[in-house]
């Protein structure tokens, strides 16, 4: 068993409007310094050693991310 | 300026209806080999290199998470 994770954000020329709320609202307790922020996903998936790369490719940028509007990145993590 | 993100997981002990749901789709996309999926949160910040570590874990724990049913985690990124 190996952990896998992908990491999902909105991409750079898309507007996040959640980002954007999370800002204001630093603003608004008094928090500075902070100029952006964008939120996306994270997926922890534990897989067996026989999935490839290939298939997790696969399932990142069909089932996990939407491309047309997101960016992904799928990472292994060292038991 | 610098890069920090902020991860934001359910905690191990609550039910992560939106996981299971990958799994399920998984199952009837006919990949096989994925035993757990856990959907979270991934935040990137720009902050002023003024902005302490002691601030940056106020806002996870205060905005970004919600303690009672999520961890986070606080990274700064090597520029």
């Amino acid at each position: 068993m190996a952990r896998v994770v992908v990491h999902v954000m909105p991409k750079a020329e898309i507007l996040d409007p959640q980002g954007q709320a999370i800002v204001g609202a630093l603003g608004r307790l008094g928090i500075t310094g902070v100029s952006d922020v964008r939120q996306g996903k994270r997926f922890e998936l534990e897989v067996d050693d026989t999935v490839s790369d290939e298939t997790l490719e696969h399932v990142a940028e069909t089932l996990l991310a939407n491309t047309v509007i997101e960016d992904f990145s799928v990472h292994r993590e060292d038991a």
